[in-house]
Parts: C-alpha cells; sequence; structure tokens
C-alpha cells in the first residue's frame, strides 16, 4: 500500500473530547471517524488490525474444538421469549417489530440462537461436548457509550457456545477455554491480562471470569490482594468486616442534630469516626416502585450490583415522598416506621456504639447496638469492597483497588438456557436431561483499543508485529531525487514480492511530517531510504518501540527485515 | 475436521417448503438453519464457503485499487435524510429510536455512511480516484423473502463505493470494476454469469447493470436478444412497438357489450385480437393515493418499474371509488372524465382501429384512431418487453425472456449523494465540484446459493474447488477394520500436515450413507480406503463431477492429490 493513497486523515492535536489516550490516537491516527454517540466507520488500518485480531481468535478458538457458525443479529422475539430475557433485559435491548407486525430483537448475545441452532443435533450424549462460536457486529443500546472504542455502542464480537452433558465436563472446557484466552491475548501483545472473578450479571449462571488489562483509563474497579492470588471484579468481590465491639455498654440515647444532613456532618458533630456511624441508604425497585433501605456502615458504600441480584430485581435511587414515611437525612433502624422493606449489611453485624438516625428531623441516636437494639437479623454482603479493606480469601488486610478494562469473559451457565427452551439430550443409561452451557466472548474493536492503550508513546501506538496494520514501513526522504526514489521503489517491490506486508511512504514532504505519520500508524519496522543512507548503501532499519535501531545494507537488507519480523514474533 | 464433530444435522428427504434446489440442498446438508422468515443461522460448512467467496472478492477489490472499511450498521436517522433517502426508501429500511429517542436506520446500502466517512478526506482532485469496500451483514425487511438464501432479510454483503472528478473518470473505472465483477464470479465457479442492463431503482443515477446467472430457480426476468448481444432485465428493457395502419378510416362507434369485462371476452365478443384494443390499467400513488390511469395496448402489460421512475413515486394498484369517477371494466381514452391523470403508453402511437372503453357501462367503441380522437398526447415507453418482442438494439423480433438470479450489480451514481450531502473537492484549476460516485455491491450468501443452483445433481452441490466447504472428503469404509482405519488416519494426518484441507470421515456406518453424506457436502475430491483398495495398497480417488474416478497408489497419494487440487483449480 502506498501511504500517498491511504484514504483516512491524521493531524497533530489530540481531539478535545477524548478521555482515553486510545480514543485520541485512534481518531487522530485515521483509524476510525466518529458516525454517532458509540458509533463509528473504520478505516483501512484499524480494518486490518481487527481482522487479525480475528484470525487469532478463530485459531485458538479451532485449536479447543471449536466451529465457526454464524447466528442471525435480527432474531425472532419469540425466541428471547423463550429463555425469559425478552422481559428481563433492559432498554440496552433494542426491540422492533417488522413489516409483518413480528416482535424481533437485534441480538446482543446470542445463548437462545446457539440453543435453538444445535437443540436438535444435540439430542444424543453421543454428541457431547461440543463448541460453536461466531464473529459478529452487535447493537447494545449502552446508556453511557465512552473512550472511543473502549465502550461503544456497536461493536464485533467473537461469542462462543459450549455445550456439555455434566458440569463436571463444563468446568473442563472451561478451564481449557480459560487458558485459549490467555494465549489469544499475549498474542495480541497484552500477556499482562488478567482474569479476576467477576459477577454474572444479566447472562445467569454461577462461575465466570473477566479478563482485564489493569490501566487507569478502564472503566472497571478490580480488587487485587497484594498477599494472595486473590482478584474480583469489585462488583463481586466480598466484602469482609470484622467489628471490634465499640464502648458495647453505652445506652441508646436521643441526641438533638439540628441541620446535619450528612454522615459526615453528624460524625463531626458528635466527635466519632464514620465507622462508628449506621447509615441508610434508600432504593426503589424499577417494577414496583417500592422502596429498600439499607443499612450500613456509615464508611462503606452499597455495591447495587450485589443489592440487585440478592433481591432479583433492578433498581434505583429513590425519590422520597412525605407518605412514605421515610425520614430523610435521620433515617436508622430504631423505631423505623416507614413504608419499605429493610435490609442491614454484613458491616453491621454485631456492631454497637453506633450513631444512627432517630427517624425524626434534627434527631440522631447514639449508644445503637445492633443485636441489643434490633434482634436477630438477617446480614446479607451488600458493601462494595474497599481499598485497604480485608482480602476474602486470606483475610489479610491487602486489598488494593484497580482501574480496568474488560477485554474478554467466560461464564459458567449451567442449564439456564437449556432448561428453559426445553434442549434435552438422552443419557448413556436412557435418563433424559438438559445440557450444561458455557460461553465466551471477546470484544474484537475493545481489544485492538486495549491494545494501543498498552502499547503507546506520545506520538501514537506501538502495534505488535501479530496486529499490526502492516508490519514493516518504508519511508523514502527526498523522493524528489531520482536515485533515492528508485531506491526506494525497489525495495518496496522487493519485499512485497516476498510476502511482506509494506506501506511505502514515497510523499514529497518533510521527515518530520513523514515520521510524525508513521508513528501516528505505529507500525512495528520501519526502513528509512535516504540521500545520506544511500550513500553508504544501505537503509537505516529501526524498530518502532525504539529498541532497535541499526544500518542495514542493500543487498542483504530483504533477509534482515525477514529476519526481524521472525525475531519479533518469537518475542510475543 | 472429523465428520462424526460436524455440527448439523444431514437428512435424505427433500424440505418440504423448498422451491430452489439450493434451497433443499442447503438445509438437508446440514449448511444452516431456519430461525425466522428469511433468516438462517449457518453451520460450518456454509461459513467456511462465505469465507472464500469474501477472501476471493477481497482479493479483487484490492486489485482494482479498492480498500476495505467498515460501516456501522446503526446509523442515524440525519444522514439518511441529508440524502432524502429517509422519506423515499419503504418499509424495508428498519427505522428505530434509540433510548435518547434519537432516529436511527439500519443502513441496507451505505452511499451515506461512504460521503460521511471520506467527505474531508477528498477535498482536493489530488486524492481522486479512491475505492472504499466493505464486507457486512445487513438486514432488510423484504416483503417477500424466498428460495432460501437468494432472497434473505438478513443478508452479508460487500458494497463498495468509488469518488471520481469526472464522469470520464468514473465511466473508466466503472469498466475496471465490471471486469472485476466476471473475474469474481469466474473464480466462484459460475463463469456463465451474464451481466445486463438493469432499472437503478432507489440508488439513483443512470447506468446500472446487474449480474444474473440464467437459472429458472431465478426471480428475474431478462430480456435477451437472439440475433445481437442485447441484454437487459425486463424492468429496464425497452419496450418497442411499431404499429400497423389498422384499417385507419374505420369511424368512432359506440357498441354494446354487456357483462364483458376482460379485454379477452370483449375482443372474442368483437372478432379482434388484443392488440387491436386499448385497454385502461388504473393505479394510486402511494403519497397522495390520486389516481394514474394508463391507456396501453390490449397485449401488453404495464412495466410498473418504468411507471415509478416516469412519475417518480411509488404506486399500487387502484381501489376504484364511484366518487373517482372511474368506470371499471369499461374506461377508455375518448370521453374519460375520472379524477385521474392519463397516460399513453408508446404502443399506442399512431395507433387505429382500436377497440376501446367507451367510459359507460356495458359500451365500448370500435375504431378508435390516436390521433384523430384523442390528439396532441406524450407517448412515454411504459411497457413491458415481450417474448418475441422487438430488439431495442438491432431491431429484429429475435428477443427471448429468461429468469435469473441477480448475483451483483454495479452502478454509475453520479453526483445524486454528494450534491445531496454538500461533498465538494477543488479541482486543480481552483473550481469547487461534487465529485461523482459509482456503487458496486454483491451478496455473499445469494453467491453461495447461486453456485449451488448452478452446480449440483440430484444427490447435492458439486462445488468449485475454490469455494467448497473443504477441497478433500476421506471415506473411510469399515472403520472397525483396524489395519483400514490406521490407513486412513494416517493418510488424513499426512494431507493436513501437508496443508490440503480436509474432512475426514471414520464413523462405522454403511457406505452408502456415507456416500450419501459426501454427496451432500459437496467437496470436489474424495478419496475411499477400504479393505478391498488396501489390498492393492491403494485408493480410490473420484472427483465429486464423476470426471475422474482412479485408483491411486498409497504411496504416492500425497503428491497425486496435490497435483489433482492444483490441475482443478486450473481449470476455473
Amino acid at each position: 500500500m502506498k501511504m500517498d493513497q491511504l484514504i483516512g486523515e491524521r493531524f497533530k492535536e489530540r481531539p478535545a473530547d477524548c478521555v482515553a489516550d486510545s480514543h485520541a490516537i485512534l481518531i487522530k491516527g485515521g483509524y476510525m471517524k466518529y458516525v454517532a454517540n458509540g458509533i463509528y466507520s473504520q478505516y483501512l488500518p484499524l480494518r486490518r488490525i481487527c481482522r487479525k485480531i480475528e484470525q487469532i481468535i478463530r485459531e485458538e478458538m479451532d485449536g479447543i474444538d471449536g466451529q465457526e457458525v454464524q447466528f442471525p443479529m435480527a432474531l425472532p422475539a419469540a425466541l428471547w421469549e423463550e429463555s425469559g430475557r425478552y422481559e428481563t433485559v433492559g432498554s440496552e435491548l433494542l426491540r422492533f417489530t417488522d413489516r409483518n407486525q413480528a416482535g424481533m430483537v437485534l441480538g446482543m448475545t446470542h445463548e437462545e440462537a446457539a440453543v435453538q441452532l444445535v437443540k436438535d443435533y444435540g439430542r444424543s450424549y453421543l454428541r457431547y461436548p461440543f463448541m460453536i462460536y461466531q464473529l459478529q457486529t452487535k447493537f447494545r443500546d449502552e446508556a453511557r457509550p465512552r473512550a472511543g472504542l473502549i465502550r461503544t455502542r456497536e461493536f464485533t464480537m467473537k461469542d462462543a457456545y459450549s455445550f456439555h452433558t455434566s458440569m463436571d465436563d463444563l468446568e473442563q472446557y472451561y478451564r481449557k477455554c480459560f487458558d485459549a484466552y490467555h494465549r489469544i491475548f499475549a498474542r495480541a501483545g497484552i500477556s499482562e491480562v488478567v482474569a479476576v472473578a467477576s459477577d454474572s450479571g444479566m447472562m445467569g449462571g454461577n462461575l465466570s471470569h473477566e479478563y482485564m488489562l489493569l490501566t487507569p483509563a478502564g472503566e472497571d474497579t478490580i480488587a487485587m490482594c497484594g498477599h494472595c492470588d486473590y482478584r474480583a471484579n469489585r462488583e463481586a468481590a466480598e466484602s469482609v468486616v470484622i467489628n471490634q465491639c465499640h464502648e458495647s455498654k453505652e445506652v441508646l440515647t436521643k441526641v438533638s442534630t439540628p441541620n446535619l444532613h450528612t454522615i459526615e456532618a453528624v460524625c463531626g458533630f458528635l466527635g466519632k469516626e464514620p465507622d462508628q456511624a449506621c447509615k441508610a441508604v434508600v432504593y426503589q425497585r424499577n417494577d414496583s416502585d417500592s422502596y429498600v433501605t439499607v443499612f450500613i456502615r456509615g464508611d462503606l458504600d452499597v455495591n447495587e450490583t450485589k443489592l440487585t441480584n440478592y433481591l432479583g430485581t433492578d433498581i434505583h435511587g429513590a425519590v422520597i415522598t412525605e407518605e412514605s414515611g421515610i425520614c430523610p437525612g435521620f433515617t436508622g433502624p430504631v423505631g423505623f416506621t416507614g413504608s419499605s422493606d429493610v435490609l442491614y449489611d454484613n458491616s453491621l453485624k454485631g456492631a454497637a456504639g453506633l450513631i444512627c438516625g432517630a427517624n425524626e428531623t434534627g434527631y440522631h441516636y447514639t449508644g445503637l447496638d445492633m443485636e441489643r437494639d434490633i434482634g436477630k437479623a438477617k446480614y446479607p454482603d451488600l458493601a462494595k469492597i474497599i481499598d485497604g479493606g480485608i482480602c476474602p480469601c486470606c483475610n489479610h488486610k491487602t486489598i488494593r483497588l484497580h482501574r480496568g478494562i474488560e477485554v474478554g469473559n467466560i461464564f459458567q451457565l449451567g442449564t439456564k438456557y437449556t432448561e428453559a427452551m426445553d434442549m434435552k439430550f438422552t443419557e448413556a443409561d436412557g435418563s433424559i436431561r438438559f445440557p450444561f452451557m458455557g460461553c465466551y466472548g471477546i470484544g474484537i474493536g475493545r481489544l485492538a483499543a486495549s491494545v494501543c492503550e498498552a502499547r503507546h508513546d506520545e506520538n501514537g501506538p506501538v502495534w505488535p508485529i501479530t496486529i499490526a496494520p502492516w508490519q514493516v514501513h518504508i519511508c523514502c526522504l527526498r523522493a524528489d531525487e531520482q536515485a533515492v526514489k528508485a531506491c526506494a521503489d525497489n525495495l518496496y517491490s522487493q519485499l512485497v514480492t516476498a510476502g511482506v506486508e509494506v506501506l511505502y511512504d514515497d510523499r514529497k514532504i518533510s521527515a518530520g511530517s513523514m515520521f510524525a505519520d508513521a508513528d501516528l500508524l505505529g507500525i512495528p519496522i520501519r526502513i528509512i531510504i535516504s540521500p545520506r543512507n544511500l550513500k553508504q548503501a544501505a537503509a537505516e532499519v529501526t524498530t518502532r518501540d525504539k529498541t532497535i535501531r541499526k544500518m542495514a545494507a542493500l543487498d542483504t537488507i530483504g533477509a534482515e527485515v525477514n529476519d526481524l519480523i521472525k525475531a519479533l514474533k518469537e518475542l510475543m
């Protein structure tokens, strides 16, 4: 490819609205163009990167006996009604009616379609286990698209679905896929990706993992233990709290706390720390608008994912009406008469000597003793794990929070979908059972952006050789000098003939502009042909990561480049 | 790939609802599964076929300097409003509003997105010409999906868009693409595809061609001249009529024709041929429901595509009300007082001695002389060309009608989209102009089905080596005999190691069942390992098209298979 024919525009300035570096680079490097919120068109360089990622994924999926299939993106609503998700999934699922008034959805995940495809095939145990996967562009009407390709509304993903006759077999296969995922990320150039335990969300099922690239640009929060191997998405991480006995013989006493509306203000006024308070957080259920009041220790926050899972229904922050009987700012567990369900977070279990609201404007209690004043209650885990908190695995206070981008996920679905959709198989002993399913996703564009996020400098991306849009970038300085141009032309056709992927820049522009564009394209190997180099019958060969910079004789450069490509691949 | 692991089911019976052979084969051969009307999931064999077709297309598009890009499938309605198509395209365009109430469409063609992508890039004449293309799955809410993959609602297509500084340059590029298309179809195994002139339909623009595979399963009708090279889609074919002077001095006479409602009945009653009658066909405009009455010679039919283009608006067959003043069954051009626009087809120009309705129930006129009785009128071409009709090119009465599948199309769009969307470039002389566009489409699944339609026998498809799901099919007869199985296993791994694509069937089933499945998979080269062959240290090698059947010694079979693959490729 000749650089002067490469469609797309490259510019110096960082686009104003880009928070993530990868977003800025992909826009200003001519990789993609904004079309609508969370929706982009891709130019050739990004297309080539994505196709290489897809090929790596295909090879690894085929390597664990996957078979590529293709599901429709437009699916009949009836299929999603069978699984129950037509009702339970929110407005990120695009629902529409076709010209014959039939209900349809744009499938943003394909468990239902997978079951439909193999329901007949999988009637006998002899056919198990098997796995099918597809590469497909999906639309998901995200509430908050952000950071360029990191969270879009339209994205291409690999989604895979495995089927098994037992939970044991699913677990074995899950482990194989777990490893294949690590190979995929390593081959794409980000071997530092870590797997963390995750919340299964709308997918259902029990065990699931997310693959996280740790980076400040990430939108997920991961709790990692500095002492043991514990790692989990904050949404799923267990919050462990050990309460020391605070002045346990204190008497429950009502005190005047006029005009103090926040937990910090009340604690300050009464000379207590937030962890000596019991605060209330009020929600409403999405379906019925009924209230749910969560009491939790004052220094902690409610983990809404855990709360949603505990309640089995979606929730939102409450709008508190007078009729509710809830006294905002002064809500407490003693004498609470609000028309609301009440939950106590695990952090309050056994706690005493606490401040809490007195359910009366301007008043709090001191000396709350949960066991004495509340009596028997359940204490589910509803809190967010905190930085410096206790590791649920090794019990050391060594939890650190990190930001990360989720580049892939895997789920053990169990029989949720096969039961709902009545997919059955006959066992060897003649019994009829539901198969167990796993599902496994990777977003292609997000993976490309993640590699860019992890592998760039101030001038642009440093693409790994395995997914770089081209392998070699020839810069011909002073293409107006005939001998220089002839030499570069010759090298270009020589390398192309040898099967090397080359981008060739022979534009009559300054070296500075040429190198700036080359940096933005991030191609691993750069060859500079210039009048000065030519005098030595040589060219300068550098790598984009600046680890190699050397002169190569023109008559052996083809072989040298080939060796370098091989060496870079072996480093991956 | 082992046959006993290949997901999908194959069966003998032709599915009941399949009109086209390719539809029946793709269902019963385990290539795809029905999901909803015009929507299918694809199994691995079809996926492999489609990917090979995509690769052929990519190579040919890159060969004419195309650059692969990716447009979004979900596009903002605003983009389609700019071009005007948001209003003009019918309900096959899926419109929806996203969660923020923004209007969106699922792009079923991407002229608007193409202009949006290159609008900034294409500001200077120096950047022209250029072409971008994508491979994308699209949804188009077809009124009448049919014949399996031949007309679906969801389909993957290659769509390409070229940009030029002049009409001349567009025409030159159009010719290059015209040739590339012929190479694509030839490489995919159907070199017999013909290019025919077509109607540009909703795309706009002037010149366009469709690539047609002539087959009775096709849904298009193509007019071809037996004398010259003229070929056109019936929708676009000019209807040439030369009227002989019919008894031109006949007097206009009202005659009673009670209870005769069809043109055939009236002609029979009055002893005339249909080509001696002037019949009326009444339509209504879709937008306003206003009437349009077309008078046309009695033996011809109205070409609704021509009529739509002539009116510049969509139409439907009329529901005639009493208020309209139209007298159904007795409508004629003399004394017509209906509240309707009136058009006269070219077939009536200069005609005389005609029967026509008298606009009075139970009466017709005889002796109609168009020039004398109607006076000055336009006579646009609104008729369908007929089998045995006059060739608009060589004027011989040698037109024959054929059925065909449209496997691709190319359009000269001119400046329709660039003007509407205000895309401009600066010419060398400093003037500002709109670039000229061409667009070029091929449906991947439809092409696969067309090859199947053209290349099958009663047992299944005969896939060309270039797009076959695998190149070689090993059938191991009596895999229960250890020596036979070992020999087949060995050959399988030998061929796979040599880079041959092999499907290996070592199931313990009858030879009949094994060959039936092999026929359904249509793999070009079949190797049969059996106890009898093994005694001769040989295997039987046959081709699916039955042109080759020979014994190959086991110690040289690897090389022989490689030679055969090469030979089959060279035959393409």
